[in-house]
């Protein structure tokens, strides 16, 4: 067997099932995974179902914090647990370059694995193409998951209302630094590391408050801000921000600071927002508090009846100015 | 707004809210696909959830007979229908190359988006990012999809008994030639066509054998020869084929022998393979010769108790030859 990959491998013949039974199938084997069908069948616990699914292009695979395969695994994972949803399972579809080495493949396999078992997740089925050798990115991977929504779920913009309050499960920013500084070859005295991590456990901590639970958002790709501007938008609501409430590490503030980033543009791949009835903030804020990856959360801001509807910031320096959608083009392939 | 996707479009800011609404929403609306949340709702009907995923690289975008849009949502299809599930719902996972024209995704997502009402099952949620420009191939699409399972349906290998019937629902290696030819910039007198197609209304049609029907797979990668070999194996049983009786048309035998290719191991996007017991053959051909999709359909093999289990052809010129597994190499990106 050779050491890298292999146009071969992706040509469905001999090569691939080496390569599923000698990779794949050993990290990932469990009850619903079974080889011999084209998908894989699960228990159904009833409920309505959510589907949900992402690709992942980040680069560098390896950055300080993470790696594409847990981010693969997380972000889907986080995009069913910010539904109010409890995941069922996960699909993992490669997409590899010819020229990968196989420790590097096996590398972020160990890490999707890992992550699927950290989040209590199986990854039941998967897909493995290849292409031609390229910039040698190397791995691309598209995850799709399933859950189910308990009776009486209902977590949307459209249920937020004026007076409640908008929470963050902790650190701003530290995904997307990590990244960019990883790419442009900086080093900081205190490194700037990805949060990549599930959030499931803060999800179904904020669940227990019932009605007064409002809306989540996991704030990746455009981050805080995008998740405000689209709070604005889509729940026809004013969102007023306080930027000595956002919770930001001294390193991360000073990386944004020299990659001329807006921390609040910025992706968080461990981290949720929160909107919650005004009356609860306290509640929630010790719910997220009491678990490990939420021990920075803070109340960052409130919902307001301002028309028309926008996201404000109140700025440190005492002036408020507008958070819009960042346009696009700053933070290419982080996530 | 540019003719060319950037990457900033996949920055998760402003210029990825407007590709989704102005290119992806118009063609995709449906009730479960709600923009405000990061994935889609769906009722559960109850029955075994199946799951299964599929990457399609397939290059060129565009072939005779179809296009990438077309096969990612054909393939994951046929993969549920083939372990007789009842497809519920499909996700789009595009990653687009920086440079794409906007009116080649428009025609891709259009393409799937028929694909998707031909087979009447939803593409119920997505997720779209940018990659930069390489060799122009453009788009690479991964999906999923969610299907039920009735009680009863057990379709596998395991099922398979010496006496059984191989049939396969028409002719083969269509939809690899095609693609391969246009790759060649080959053209013949009579042009070969991609097959690419649901084969959902073919599997419903045999599911009414009951448990006559043992086995149902679709010949993509690795072609009649792939699913030959792996039922050989997977099933412990020999599996004998007759050359003769596998159907296959004047222009796709030339197109094979001039690209110098086993028509047995190229991809087929529109054909499924049964095995049915063996006084059941008859009526299974029936119930496929019954549909459009399947008025070629043929019974080309036998189950046998061959021990060491082996997949053998009888060839046309009256010898026998093991079916193998192609090794991997003769057919890159052909789905």
């Amino acid at each position: 067997m050779t050491d890298l990959v292999l146009l071969g491998h992706g040509g469905g013949g001999e090569l691939t099932r080496r390569l599923i039974a000698d990779h794949i199938l050993p990290r990932f084997a469990n009850p619903a995974l079974d080889p011999l069908t084209d998908g894989a069948v699960l228990a159904n616990p009833g409920g309505r179902l959510c589907v949900t699914t992402d690709a992942s292009v980040v680069t560098p695979l390896n950055f300080p914090g993470g790696c594409i395969g847990r981010l693969a695994v997380c972000g889907t994972v986080n995009d069913l647990a910010v539904m109010g949803a409890r995941p069922l399972a996960l699909t993992l579809s490669l997409i590899i370059e010819e020229g990968l080495p196989f420790a590097e493949l096996d590398r972020q396999l160990d890490a999707a694995a890992a992550a699927a078992r950290e989040a209590g997740v199986p990854i039941v089925t998967g897909d493995t193409k290849v292409v031609e050798r390229r910039r040698g990115d190397g791995l691309l991977i598209s995850t799709a998951g399933v859950g189910v929504l308990a009776d009486g779920v209902e977590l949307s913009p459209r249920r937020v209302r004026a007076g409640d309050a908008v929470l963050v499960s902790g650190r701003i920013a530290e995904h997307g630094l990590a990244v960019m500084a990883c790419r442009e070859g900086l080093a900081f005295k205190t490194p700037v590391v990805s949060d990549v991590a599930p959030v499931l456990r803060l999800c179904a901590a904020l669940l227990t408050l019932g009605a007064e639970l409002r809306f989540m958002r996991d704030p990746t790709r455009g981050g805080i801000a995008g998740v405000a501007a689209d709070l604005a938008e889509d729940g026809a609501v004013g969102v007023e921000l306080d930027e000595r409430a956002i919770p930001i590490s001294p390193a991360c503030r000073h990386a944004a600071e020299l990659l001329g980033l807006d921390p609040l543009a910025v992706a968080n791949e461990g981290k949720l927002v929160a909107v919650v009835a005004g009356a609860a903030a306290e509640r929630a804020l010790a719910l997220l508090r009491a678990d490990p990856l939420g021990r920075d959360a803070a109340i960052i801001g409130r919902i307001t009846a301002a028309t028309p509807p926008l996201a404000e910031l109140k700025t440190t320096a005492g002036g408020r100015r507008i958070v819009q959608r960042p346009h696009g083009e700053e933070l290419p392939r982080i996530c």
